[in-house]
């Protein structure tokens, strides 16, 4: 096997060359490298902790067909996604043979060069699975063959994995009108692994939503009441909100296409809710409407005291021909351009100078950092930062956030890092990657006399780990 | 005192660590570094000047009560404005005692790692006040005491620091209503201190500028002449110009929130100037006759020399609850998108070509530099491009305004450092800033091949000194 | 002579100074230094391949006169074109002693420090010509007269230095209604170098180009067809594009102010067209029907395959009065803000999956590079990245280009180097620079850990050579 090349993990890997940054880095990162793995922010399914006996499936099944990262880059090479096992909505044949799609994958693997995805992958196939070659057509069946063996072993149980990652706590998103039955059933099992919801509601705050008067009908069960007003949403909303804080949820968390905010009277509201229930309402009171629901859980937030988050900005679903077939989050959400200081100005105004909330802000338009996030975060006390989001989910994008954001909004304002990820083994490479450039940032800090050694061991624990606890009232 | 943390400031900072680089950026910022600072344009208040006698009070009245970046940091941590001594509007109870004010501030000081205020202030202790220990809640005490010590030694009037930093001129910014009597006052003392005014009409021109009316009564009054009609105010405006020239004036300042020009008729401008003696003009009005107005101001630039400098792109007083309770310039102005391509085109159609207009424009929207500001600095004769501003006055801004700058602009259409303080005691560190940073900057051309030393030895000084003195007319 | 400083072009230039990094860097340079120049897209005038007598003039009509990038920086530092022999159109006066101008270039050679257009002329100087001396006021006319005499010898005729040059097939930039005389003349010549047309059909597409009724009249009489219809002027379009493919052509290029692409009706279509004939057409129809048609253009694509290039964004002729007195392409087009995400959707919905279509997109918004192209090209299959573009084809544009662009969209969603350029000798300048800059990028990685040197000689040689070859097709 001497020509197979070895897989590439080096242990100073992601730090910059020069000697004394290196050796300063490395110092930091080994006060962090172990650290408990805070996770408050993420999309893993709660059922496979639920399950104390859940299995992954093949290695296609856990690496390759749930992550929109991978199959969109192999996608925009021309591979039908067909061709890559994932379902169509309407139960049309895709391929079913996952060793065969893994052999696509591997040849392909080259494409994912100097991308995040390629560094996880490599790291959780080395770290995670302890994989030595490097994933080429060539190598592709021996590594099927090692994974899967793995992937049968009790060791490979997600709830063994989460304690083997040490994770401190994870949190998943789940819609308003989730019973949370998985997360019951976590908590009933005994089992001590930390998994809370997140009140995730713009399937019925959005009312543009697809399908948008399903899920009132669903909150009208779930609830008990019967949302047939405005007065009753708003009821329902803090119903649910308080059945998620006594499942331990700390957060929310929204979406929306844009930034906009806008306080509606009362009446409005109604009057556009009822619109809405007859299914009359125009876009432009969807915008509106949205904006005014984003200050009213801001509302609830700064009374109930869970933590807000908002990440606007993604034009979801770009081709609807994907969307038709294969549904959502298949890797067709593009950014747009986005504006934080006037739209967020009706919010901020009312709401952002009130210690109780904490507002954490998502972007995909990285212009907005040093232009209107850290000047934002610098004055509002409700406002801070959340972490490269999405696709600046990696070293340069973690780069241009440190770099663009702290001289105005000070490391302060952020909370640390997510890794947002439906790729629950992808967790500790997600972490590595971000502690490990912020160690090489600091460490830049230190040889260009910008921060003390002192200081510059309280910022990397802090951004590892201390300030994601502080943000989410994790303590 | 052996644990008390010694303060930082390294011979070597801000440079880059590789070896050969860092030689050569300190070889060039020795050639600097004791040149005299030209401070073209700022916001130190000229009274300091005109009273020999004048004290700084305390080192909370010193360095943190009229500094907004240095309160908006606090603020955004959830401490009071009152708890910091910011004196409210209505005259309202705030913090009296300055020693309370100075130990949040001491033990909040780890806010500022790796921000330029954390930067500035560092070196303002150690190279104006010889402070040696680091700030923090135990030192703050005996910093203060140190500091107030020194502030009451006759070594500590502003025009001995003035003269210490070594300022070969400053220039104020000064209402166009101002009569300049601090300004007289300093020219009539016989002292040699260079200070100049510079013509700021924003309160005059801006016709939707909050007591608009009351500026025009107050223009009317200094010039004597009656300003009921459009045609007059642009005579009072002249008048006003020839005043601050004959104190010394070199150049003009302008905001705006947006970079639109357009040329008005006569007729139109007066109909507008009409409509808001009366207090009538919309919105709209106010944005064409802003608009206009910058052309005027560059018509009259062409014909009496002053520089013209114009800044859009911060929207002003974001918070109303922080302008009505404490006024203006209270850390929430933040910056927008700014557009200059079309904006400016019907100005630069005009004047731009003129090679006697200096214009010098200034951002907020770093997203401009590389997109319109450096190809339209790279071919309008007018136009020149001012140093990173505000939020982006800083090691990494600076980084950012040489990379996408130069290469289409080039070095010499840009107009060296400005330092925009209102802090005075600043002033040594803001410049001392630019100078380290332009000088690492320029050793990475030198060590990847890209200019030779003797060049590089040109633009170092260029940048620190003479394009400043040049652009500003101060020869 | 001792005292002339030398030219500078160390064999390390623009490599980062770290000696691992540049160890590495220089190894992959190696690889590609050597390779054919593949220029797929360009404006060099086929005209100087015809004749196999072409001469280039002297020094100043071969760098100066044709090169907006060098006239533009004399110009925005206050010398008239005229005074630097750019012809008026009016055929006014203008300076015709080329060793005058000359001499004024000479003496403002030091504007270009840090430039890509300093760098690519010092490389010409000393590599295309052997000048081994600094260019100043005091060498100016040595330099002239070394320059001159070459020019003379037959070593300097245009297909002499193609083959010197090692330029594997150039690109040209041509008109829909052009006869390509100078392409035929070529393959009739028997001289083996490859020159290729490409197909721009903006003139006659966008019906708000000046003089677009006489374009649509030559376009009639080049095929034959009398376009008095929309239907007519698609069938002369594909008429045209058939003879560009008998021509060599692979591609097609395509300009618009902005991204926006709409379908319309064929009757909307006709009815647009109908007005424009008349020329009653409106901005807003304009616009729409340039929408159109670019959706049109990528329908043909698909079925004759030839590579669709758009690079959307610049406003030009920002400034009428250099327009009107010397023309198009005098340096005074500014780039403005460009939105892909929405204003692509339709032709992307339509025809962005389809794997027959190349399209390649610039920008001259770097803001656009992670916030929407990167995550589109990561997407559609049919999307391709070109390289940095215009003011952006620099040593840090380009740094940006990778650090922005690969991390989501990978190095395998963008198309290698294009030159662009109007300067036939400066072309192994702007190649050299690309390979070095990717060099030490990719070798950046390497030393990071991020990618091994088994991939990173695949990437470099991908970067300079493959990847430009098959997205072009000339393989």
């Amino acid at each position: 096997m001497k020509d197979r090349p070895k897989i590439l993990l080096p242990d100073d890997r992601y730090f910059d060359p020069d000697p004394r940054q290196k050796e300063i880095a490395q110092h930091l990162y080994a006060m962090v490298a172990d650290l408990p793995l805070v996770c408050p922010h993420g999309h893993v399914d709660p059922r496979m902790f639920a399950d104390p006996d859940y299995s992954f499936g093949s290695p296609t099944e856990l690496l390759l067909i749930p992550d929109h990262y991978v199959f969109r880059m192999l996608y925009s090479q021309g591979i039908p996604l067909e061709k890559l096992g994932i379902p169509r909505l309407d139960g049309g044949p895709v391929e079913q043979d996952y060793r065969k799609i893994w052999q696509i994958f591997a040849e392909n693997f080259y494409l994912f060069r100097g991308t995040p995805t390629g560094m996880w992958l490599t790291h959780e196939l080395q770290a995670v699975f302890g994989i030595e070659d490097k994933l080429t057509g060539q190598s592709a069946q021996g590594i099927y063959d090692q994974i899967a063996a793995q992937l049968e072993s009790p060791q490979f149980r997600p709830r063994k994995l989460f304690d083997q990652f040490n994770i401190e706590v994870l949190c998943t998103t789940d819609a308003a009108t989730d019973p949370l039955d998985h997360h019951r059933a976590i908590r009933e099992s005994g089992w001590g692994g930390r998994i809370l919801p997140t009140f995730r509601p713009d399937a019925v705050v959005n009312i543009d939503t697809a399908g948008w008067r399903v899920n009132i009908a669903a909150l009208s069960e779930i609830t008990g009441i019967e949302v047939a007003s405005y007065r009753a949403f708003i009821q329902a909303l803090e119903d649910r909100r308080a059945y998620f804080q006594s499942m331990g949820a700390t957060a929310t968390d929204h979406a929306a296409l844009t930034a906009y905010t806008e306080e509606l009277s009362e009446q409005e509201a109604e009057a556009i809710f009822q619109r809405a229930l007859r299914g009359e309402a125009t876009a432009e009171e969807a915008t509106r409407f949205t904006g005014h629901m984003l200050m009213e859980s801001a509302r609830m937030s700064i009374e109930d005291g869970l933590v807000m988050q908002f990440h606007p900005g993604s034009y979801r679903n770009h081709s609807p021909l994907i969307f038709e077939r294969f549904g959502p989050d298949k890797g067709c959400d593009i950014p747009i351009q986005t504006e934080f200081t006037r739209s967020l100005r009706p919010l901020l105004n009312k709401y952002g100078h009130d210690t109780r909330l904490t507002l954490i802000l998502f972007t995909l338009d990285e212009t907005t950092y040093s232009r209107e996030l850290a000047p934002l975060a610098g004055h509002y006390p409700a406002v801070k930062l959340g972490p490269p989001w999405w696709f600046h989910d990696s070293l340069n994008g973690m780069i241009r956030y440190f770099e663009q954001i702290t001289e105005t909004a000070g490391l302060y304002n952020t909370v640390g890092f997510n890794d947002d990820t439906r790729a629950f083994p992808s967790i500790p490479a997600r972490h590595d990657l971000w502690r490990r450039v912020a160690s090489n940032w600091i460490a830049g800090l230190v040889v260009r006399g910008i921060v003390d050694m002192e200081d510059s061991e309280e910022m990397i624990v802090d951004t590892a780990y201390r300030l994601a606890k502080r943000a989410y009232k994790f303590d």
